[in-house]
């Protein structure tokens, strides 16, 4: 019996992860659940999987739920303690790591040194923190497994092969709702248009993420930390019907592909029974011969320069990711507010990075620091640039 | 060091072999070389190479051929002793057996008895002989790695991964220079016509059988031995571009493909290094974003009904696949002289199964009676067909 905690729960990714779980019920038990505010669905969730403890990050909404809840035997935490009181819950023995944001780091750290494997879908973790993520991963002898399509992918592409036989990783993008329009046709672009993803059905942030490849970016320096290499050896291509979900190109030229078709669903039920595999139960298989053709191009740098700037900020490395990443998180959240254009967002991002500077070797405090700073330093600027 | 023998040095593996020999040098040492009797590029490779022993099965060739290298201490064999002899040298730890025809199969067997790895390029061995070979390997505790582009990516794609979590074996065909022609547009092929393959340079018989869709029912019965899986869980996927080159559909509805450009050095490298990859030094890498389009499409196994017939005498088994492959052998030589038509082969191949009366678990004896009594049978009847 997997004995599973959910950080996100009523996120995206908790309710595809408790999807998963329901199929597989003799296999998996929820322990535990974690939400922002959102105590409508989480009392729903608690009511069907009966966890040991949950959590409600916000203090007003978990006094609300403990009201709701006072039927069922369920003690409901709140804040960052109640949030890690869940993820290093004694009989957990993996957490889906799913929160969104800088919030996700401390909880996920703290479950790593409670021994607990990692079903990893915060990118923020390794982007901001994979120095600090990996070296403890390995000490504490925990699994870390990619709940993102693409890592997930590359993860069973390199299963079996030797690390240092890698060439490349190919890291596959939809293009997102935009691809082929040139930087001018993108001025007007409403939160409405970005929010229409051609092929994944995903939460509004990475939406947005994937409509200014922004994703990517992050992705490749997720890629980097998880598979120990370069930022460099990790291609962006274009792949807009996403049945093919990463690759990895050896050296002696063979190019192993994962694919499927686009359901987070099966990367998480891969992460939570690695390294078996269970039949699928939900969703569809793939069948080649209904697919009209695959095809594959060339990300356009120039267009999508927020992937640029994300690639030089992994190459950068340090506390630069978390700048990029922040500045991308701040601005997202005002696009999607309608209070600055789609275009403003690279633009942040850019001064955001051209302000900053490095530090090395972050640790955690400095890059919460560094996070707050790229706000507020944003927040001052943001007039300036629109 | 790698020490290898050479079934059939002078065919188009053979060469190709020797091609990743050269590049290899330091690693590679080729300790006994093969041919049938082109004992010209023989003699240059002898030169190239300076294998311990050499076999000529014709023997009068072999008689030339001694006189011609009187100049060096290279010993020259002949017939099927001196390819056992080639097959079960000391010296090699590999051999890679890539002779064509039934005549390879006994070599083989003598090649695992004596303890050394096969990298496996000959197809009737396991069509005809799989259950007899399989066990053998088993017991010997010998790799059998295989050397067809096709059957190179499943167990590529099966690395690292359990049997048990197969769903599917995806084997791709490009469909030959004929598909999407209807049968009656097949009539008067000539044999120019049909050693024009779209995609992969190889030698004449295969790529006859590679027109014909027959070489995929070769590989389906091939893989179903190899993998250990029924020939119904091995599906053929017509795929033009010959990019993908096999893939596996797992249980949970993740397939993993592999993909290179069509170049029979790589899988040959594999199969040498295993589980080692070593750096692309011959051939081109793969560029995705300059490959047009990955389709796919059903194989027609209506017009190209060899293909079906060759699937049906898998799911019979024991000496019926031996039929098949003998019935096919004698009609594309037959076809190649120009003394039967494009169609009559298949016809051919249909009567012999028709005839024939199935023995459950051959013996190599029997499966070698069987071929000569379907050539007979073939030559009794083939006025009739035509």
């Amino acid at each position: 019996m997997k004995k599973i905690a959910i950080l996100g729960s009523t996120g995206s990714i908790g309710i595809q992860t408790l999807e998963v779980a329901r199929e597989h019920k003799d296999e998996i038990k929820v322990v535990s659940l974690v939400a922002h505010s959102n105590i409508d669905l989480l009392e729903q969730q608690i009511r069907e999987f009966m966890p040991e403890l949950v959590c409600v990050y916000d203090e007003n909404k978990a006094k609300q739920l403990r009201e709701n809840i006072k039927d069922l035997q369920v003690p409901v935490e709140t804040g960052m303690d109640g949030i890690i009181a869940c993820a290093s819950l004694s009989s957990a023995d993996t957490v889906v790591a799913a929160l969104v944001g800088m919030i996700g780091i401390l909880p996920t750290i703290e479950a790593i040194k409670a021994g607990k494997n990692i079903a990893l879908a915060n990118k923020e973790t390794l982007v901001t923190a994979g120095h600090l993520i990996m070296p403890l991963c390995k000490e504490k002898g925990v699994k870390l497994l990619p709940v993102d399509s693409e890592h997930s992918a590359i993860f069973q592409a390199l299963n079996g092969e030797s690390k240092k036989n890698i060439h490349k990783i190919i890291l596959t993008a939809s293009g997102g709702p935009f691809r082929g329009l040139n930087i001018s046709s993108l001025k007007n672009i409403t939160p409405q248009d970005a929010l229409k993803h051609p092929n994944w059905s995903m939460g509004n942030k990475i939406t947005i993420d994937s409509a200014t490849l922004i994703n990517k970016a992050l992705e490749v320096m997720e890629a980097a930390w998880l598979f120990g290499v370069p930022i460099s050896q990790v291609q962006v291509l274009v792949h807009p019907q996403s049945i093919i979900h990463s690759m990895v190109e050896y050296l002696d030229g063979s190019v192993i592909a994962q694919m499927g078709l686009p359901d987070m669903r099966l990367p998480i039920q891969y992460a939570l029974f690695y390294p078996d595999r269970k039949e699928m139960k939900l969703g569809e298989r793939l069948d080649l011969t209904k697919i009209n053709q695959l095809t594959f191009e060339e990300a356009d740098m120039e267009t999508f320069y927020g992937l640029k700037l994300g690639l030089e900020a992994g190459k950068l490395g340090g506390s630069m990711p978390t700048v990029f990443n922040a500045a991308n998180e701040w601005a997202v959240a005002r696009f999607l507010e309608g209070k600055i254009g789609f275009l403003d967002i690279p633009k942040l991002i850019s001064k955001a990075m051209e302000n900053h500077i490095i530090i090395t070797s972050p640790s955690l405090n400095e890059i919460l620091n560094t996070e707050q700073e790229t706000y507020d330093f944003i927040e001052g600027i943001v007039d300036t640039v629109r």
